[in-house]
């Protein structure tokens, strides 16, 4: 018989529960630091988080924000631990978890209403000599089998108001693809980011956001470096991921 | 009657002499990170340097590699200064100026045939509205009166033999239009790097360098950090910087 690992998590910070399942997929630094990256709207607004996995974005943008979170999840069982967080943080009222495939949206939602959509996105293209996990979950959250990039900014440019913010987090490898499709889909680059492990290693997570409809000027915020000398966390990387 | 401010200073690590006015252009941080940041090439080879201005990159790349460095300028003020430079350090069999437009090197050069092209271009568009300086050599060097962006990656990628790189330092502003141009003109971009002007600043400069026919591949160097506290450079800059 096949033990299900689920168990109950602190979220950084401590103000947020999530259910995970070790064996299949745990949220992860990316995920944190899209919420914390993310602008969100001024008035109560209303956001949505695509690829939500166990919700861990939209756990912590609830803590930024009293606006309404959407968040879609393709994974049943992904979508089930994350309906259980949201009841066990008493966020029933804020937070709308949704089982459907992103390509599939078509009667779900208000298209052209989000200020703010999020993204973490499954990270590797697939191609047919790309090695898959044989774990199926894990495909799906690391590989872009239910949706690509393109669809992604795709589907997010249709779902933000004029103005509404699209931000997500991603590999640097993929920077120029990201930037190309926003472009072309008339989200306007406006601020990036690059996380590096160490001050003298290359960056291993970015993150973007652009505006629907934006004018042109994009700025490069100042890296976030996380490990120094040894395996702990830097005093400024701690403060900021903690708090 | 107009003093001519001319002047004899050292480049960076004081291994190269350059003729400069202050009255019209004096080399930029950005032209000496650019000539650290190009890869060179292995064997011998040639390289071309685009909107040489003055040659502090040509000047600087020859301290690293014995290669050939053609290098072309349109102002003739500036290709004479650049020239003089060539001749005191004694490298005129090495550093070739040209003295030329970038649109106009049908019959000067051999096409196809560089192994690295470097360039740190006028870093601004020309728009109706902008503030043009009234020093008409200021306005070549900072707007792209004489050649655009695109003009000069274009060129570059015809320049370049295959597998050659193409080196431009710009604004990060710049970045998403760098990098779709050279998508657009066959160059991939492969390495990028930020300089931000304090660790907690949004960079101000952006190094890129792509490859002619290359693979897809980016990555994203450690960040390069110049001032500390006050307002001398940091040390690991210093030494980077001046070596």
């Amino acid at each position: 018989m096949k033990v299900v690992e689920e168990r109950l998590d602190y979220l950084p910070g401590k103000k947020r529960f999530i259910f995970q399942r070790s064996d299949i997929f745990t949220f992860s630094m990316d995920a944190v630091l899209l919420a914390k990256f993310a602008s969100l709207p001024k008035q109560p607004g209303k956001i949505i988080d695509l690829c939500a996995g166990s919700g861990a974005i939209p756990l912590l943008l609830s803590q930024r924000t009293r606006a309404r979170v959407d968040a879609v999840e393709i994974q049943k069982v992904l979508y089930d631990l994350f309906k259980k967080s949201v009841e066990y943080n008493g966020l029933e009222q804020q937070i709308y978890p949704l089982h459907q495939d992103i390509l599939q949206l078509e009667e779900e939602v208000s298209w052209g209403s989000y200020d703010l959509v999020t993204c973490n996105p499954p990270y590797f293209p697939v191609t047919k000599n790309h090695y898959y996990n044989s774990n199926e979950q894990l495909s799906y959250a690391r590989h872009e089998i239910a949706c690509t990039l393109e669809d992604i900014v795709k589907i997010s440019s249709r779902l933000l108001n004029f103005n509404g913010k699209f931000s997500i987090v991603h590999r640097p490898e993929r920077v120029v693809e990201i930037l190309t499709l926003m472009e072309r889909y008339q989200v306007e680059p406006k601020r990036l980011q690059y996380v590096h492990p160490r001050k003298n290693k290359e960056a291993n997570i970015v993150l973007v956001e652009g505006v629907r409809g934006g004018k042109k000027g994009l700025i490069t915020l100042p890296p976030i470096i996380v490990y120094g000398e040894g395996n702990s966390y830097l005093k400024e990387f701690k403060e900021y991921y903690e708090q």
